[in-house]
């Protein structure tokens, strides 16, 4: 076991042909086997969404000996990754990544992710798991800034495991290699997204909407996500998936009743 | 303003027709005016989902004076949230509530339920919000023993808001009212879904999949949502969006680098 090239799972909610995606494959083939599920279509947005009402596809679309297995699957992130532990790997993957995400997954936006929704799922499975988001949405970003950080993250976790239950929110601003100031574990910073739904009209004469919005950080703290990355750093957060406010447990008690 | 009905913002993630949405409007109508904003079709495991990739369509589907208004939408739970928030209510809602949703969303399953993130949404944006669930698959669920239950919480939740960030999570065993033994407030059970892929072979002998799965319960504290549920009581979870385990930090702080 001991001499046994560790085996990572990738995923992504991009999709499999995303540049984040390839540039993540090409970095973890350094440090084990690459196993990837990753969505045959982009799935940004999706959360934790698993699909229930629909069947899923999936085929093996490459295969590099053991180095990288790469597979496409029709679900969502999550559907990737529980159909890789569940199904398609032949035994519990030493790490799960996802990304590297086209944008930032800081702050509120670690609900809407797929990318860090995959992440969690990992970690659910009991797999130590990490999301990667670089603060650039084009298709033609530059992720080789981010090399050094990832595979700082990814060793240290491939060594030494993460905490149960928790995963890392790994995100990266747009800067070039010499900018960036370091790595800052933190807490998610206290954002918004105040929405607005842009209104059109289809040739039928149909209201439909596009959704768009602008983001507000309302949170001033320096031991956010939001201030590490506005001041240079590679921002780490920790998150959980119990999801209970245990500090407002006791204060809701007068709702107990018998 | 004191004498003004509440406004009641409803949603759910089984569809605006499911019984659920159609029994909990039954019971919101008692207690201010209903302004309903539902998916047009089911959305069960859609999580925090929202649409970026897509339009999305809305309409009025019907209308009792000010007492309920209702518009079907095309999108997930959040998006109907959202466009009801930013685009088609009149003014802040006083309460949110989603559900009631057919089965259970104790456990882990707060993560991947629509009916939560449609809660959860109400609250990012600041509205008091609740998901209600019943412990009931089938169409023909009877959702009148929760009335009591439903209605002391909501109630009690317009009165006097919740905490900031907070929403709650109620789930509601399948007993006849009189078993029933009353209200728990308890944290997230830590549960697990063993899952298993169906394969099988479409005409054109392509190979598909449908995810299935079996929960199993790790958690044996009595203050969980799971033990409340299987004793006979109404679990009540208070839940947030700060996914930051806030615990962990420090030990990760080997991880900061400059």
């Amino acid at each position: 076991m001991s001499k046994k090239r560790p085996l990572i799972l990738v995923s992504n909610d991009d999709g499999i042909s995303a540049p984040g995606i390839r540039y993540l494959i090409r970095l973890m083939k350094r440090l084990g086997d690459v196993f990837v599920v990753a969505p045959n279509s982009p799935q940004s947005g999706m959360s934790h969404a698993i699909t229930l009402e629909s069947m899923l596809f999936s085929e093996m679309v490459s295969k590099e000996e053991s180095k990288v297995t790469e597979y496409s699957c029709s679900g969502t992130p999550v559907d990737c990754v529980k159909l890789a532990m569940n199904k398609l790997l032949a035994r519990k993957p030493d790490l799960c990544v996802s990304g590297i995400n086209h944008g930032a997954n800081s702050s509120v936006n670690v609900l809407y992710s797929g990318t860090m929704a995959a992440a969690l799922e990992g970690t659910i499975a009991g797999v130590p798991s990490i999301g990667f988001s670089l603060l650039d949405y084009s298709q033609d970003a530059d992720f080789s800034q981010s090399e050094e950080h990832v595979l700082r993250i990814a060793r240290h976790t491939l060594e030494n495991g993460l905490p149960s239950g928790i995963c890392l929110n790994v995100n990266i601003p747009k800067l070039i290699r010499e900018q960036i100031k370091g790595i800052k574990v933190c807490r998610q910073s206290n954002g918004y997204w105040e929405e607005n739904f842009d209104e059109r009209m289809n040739p039928m004469g149909k209201k439909y909407y596009w959704l768009t919005g602008k983001f507000y950080n309302y949170d001033k703290g320096k031991d956010t996500d939001i201030w590490a990355l506005e001041n240079g750093y590679v921002s780490v957060v920790p998150v959980k998936f119990d999801l209970t406010a245990h500090d407002h447990i006791q204060q809701l008690y007068f709702l107990n009743h018998e």
